[in-house]
């Protein structure tokens, strides 16, 4: 199962309107070159990265819908930001399904371009997580993928499931829900139990 | 109208004086390694990340002349520093002048390497002021492009009516003239006047 | 003389482990996760950024040898690190060894893919320092280089070295045995003697 193309738009919108409120809430971006720019940078840096390693060119760069796509979500964001306060939950769940659909489409483009299946994992994870990674270190903050909840783990989680069954023939359609589910279940049992990795005891 | 060579060695020479004088400014890249590389960095970021998203070698990995004009600024910028401080006006046309013409020779790349029209717009921008943007992140700062008047937004403007023109048909070289006079305008009465995007109201 | 391909692997674990150790030092990445990305990005961050300058697949992403020897190099960081802080003398000789080894790599690589003297130099020292310059920035911390003693300086040197003797037709094993030595020596005294390179006098 190839991931159809308007959940991939989708996923990119989900991602530029939390890039966009990110910056509002941090008040550092505060006119609107900069609250556009971090939705951008939030939507399509993961998946840039990852191509730029593969070595094939950026989906956004020739397929116009993306870029609009962006520009829909940072609107969405300046306009209807009290609404997507108010619906936090939400919200969340949307933004959770984004990061698993990401990493999975991810570890599929990976591999499809003929990457070793450990690259694929951390591909897929790249995929899903760097575009925050890029916002964060931009804003000067701590990238959020070390100070929260089980996050990238969930995406590194997701994909090694999908490697593994794919290594084990099974069917790629159920490769890719399992893989997005296991994402999608660790993410937010760990939100709502507060489970967290082990702390490296150093002194 | 390609940009001629020259005036592409010239816009790297001015964003290489630029980025050294900034590192030294900021008195945290205290010796001369820091500000060589600030000064490399500023010069050739920029270009780079659109040719690395392009797919394409960056200019001054094949042509040495580009080095050696990274040098030279970065020198003239050790040499002169006072000299420059004391012309701060006639330098900051110069830069201006610099990211106009770096953006619409971005432009025209893109177009040339077979992106939407949207995504050279966003290229062209990236060719001038992410060159910036790197060297802020590196030093720790939140980049000068998300703090000061109307920078990034002037070049995306630029970038857009080259678009524009081109889309309708206008011969080449009255693109490149209005857009680079778009930029270089909006630029200069943007820190005449003070303009400043809308904020974002958010509290 | 190409450096052979375990050298090569042995550079990758030594760089996972400082970089390891350098996330726990910090207390900022406080999870095991932290820990292994900060490892990853440390020893193959340098490489990445050289070939896809040089428009190159990274090595880790075909070769799952590289990936198998971050995860090492980070369980040896885990599990033995007041060995390596013990033996903290050791250690910087091997880090040492690793940035004038991966250094010699890199320029021999992007000569290989025909990129100017120059920019090999260069690509040389990307290939040795910017894994930690990566991993400085995700930090929030000023770039090591841009702090310490002499050292992307060394990698320079050594760099220029290689490509002065290989432009005089000397044989390639000199070349790189010459290079990498003169890191070495030039890093070891420069800590010892503590040189700095002269300061830029700005007030």
């Amino acid at each position: 199962m190839q991931l159809p193309y308007y959940i991939d738009l989708l996923g990119t919108l989900v991602f530029a309107v939390s890039g966009a409120l990110a910056a509002s809430d941090k008040n550092m971006y505060r006119d609107i070159f900069g609250v556009a720019f971090t939705g951008f940078v939030t939507a399509v840096g993961g998946g840039t990265l990852r191509d730029m390693i593969l070595g094939v060119r950026p989906v956004w760069v020739a397929d116009g819908n993306y870029l609009i796509v962006v520009t829909l979500g940072v609107l969405l964001a300046l306009f209807f930001k009290y609404y997507f306060l108010k619906f936090r939950r939400t919200f969340f769940l949307f933004d959770t399904m984004g990061i698993a659909l990401y990493t999975i489409v991810g570890v599929q483009k990976s591999l499809a371009f003929g990457v070793s299946p450990l690259a694929a994992i951390i591909l897929g994870m790249f995929s899903a997580v760097m575009g925050g990674v890029i916002r964060d270190t931009l804003i000067n903050e701590i990238p959020l993928i070390f100070r929260k909840e089980i996050y990238a783990t969930a995406c590194l989680s997701g994909a090694a499931l999908f490697v593994l069954l794919k290594s084990l023939g099974v069917d790629d359609n159920v490769n890719a829900f399992s893989g997005v589910i296991l994402i999608f279940m660790i993410r937010i049992l760990s939100v709502k139990y507060k489970w967290t990795l082990p702390k490296v005891g150093y002194r």
